[in-house]
């Protein structure tokens, strides 16, 4: 397993595993924010990955946002690799809400990140484990 | 041929196509900015694009990127899809710089768009020109 960089385990709670990425919930409770981070190491843009890997990886950003939409039920997906700050590849997943703090504007540096209560991060990360329960090839954390 | 949203034509030039998506060139000169729209009706989501086409379009990108990132020597991609303001799926590409005006914030909004000048984008039309002139599957427009 590569490592996740120091910074994405500090702001985020690692969830589980795709096959080729690591599922993560940045603790920002203004959105439902979440990131895939592709378990290979040395890697900071999308087209360093081998074919196969981009083909595994635009499946599992896919799946990951059809199922956000389907529970989350929102207004848009905003989808982004941007890695200005930490560099090692991650691919930003918001669910974003026409009444949310940013809209709509993107939503980084946006408004101040707010924290979650220890109730309402678990409210989440309960409605992610429903909404992925069933799916193959997603393994959790033990959480 | 699938329409482009009034305001990505207003906003950007045409430069041509791949088997699946318009290349654009946003007109603003603070950086060089590429947007992909996909040639299909009615899609704002990558996910509800077929699986064929998924893939078509992490190739069309990671090609884009790979080009860029020899032609412009950049510090870091941005890739983004995001739409909440033109719904029509469209997926940006940043080149960034460390010394860019918006470095290392994200892009949007950051600051006022910078007007090129005609012998300016006429520049970057023809370094993309060159870059893009070998590809297999790539369409220009009549420039």
């Amino acid at each position: 397993m590569s490592n996740i960089h120091a910074q994405l385990l500090q702001d985020c709670r690692l969830l589980g595993q795709f096959p080729l990425s690591h599922l993560l919930l940045l603790k920002d409770a203004n959105y439902p924010w979440f990131i895939l981070v592709p378990n290979r190491d040395d890697i900071s843009e999308i087209y360093q990955l081998s074919e196969a890997e981009q083909q595994q990886l635009i499946g599992e950003s896919s799946l990951l946002s059809r199922l956000l939409v389907q529970s989350f039920k929102d207004d848009k997906m905003n989808i982004a690799a941007l890695g200005n700050r930490v560099s090692q590849l991650h691919i930003h997943h918001v669910v974003r809400y026409q009444d949310d703090p940013a809209w709509p504007a993107p939503v980084w540096d946006a408004v101040p990140a707010k924290s979650y209560s220890d109730q309402a991060l678990q409210q989440v990360v309960d409605q992610v484990r429903e909404m992925l329960g069933v799916e193959e090839g997603f393994s959790w954390c033990d959480l």
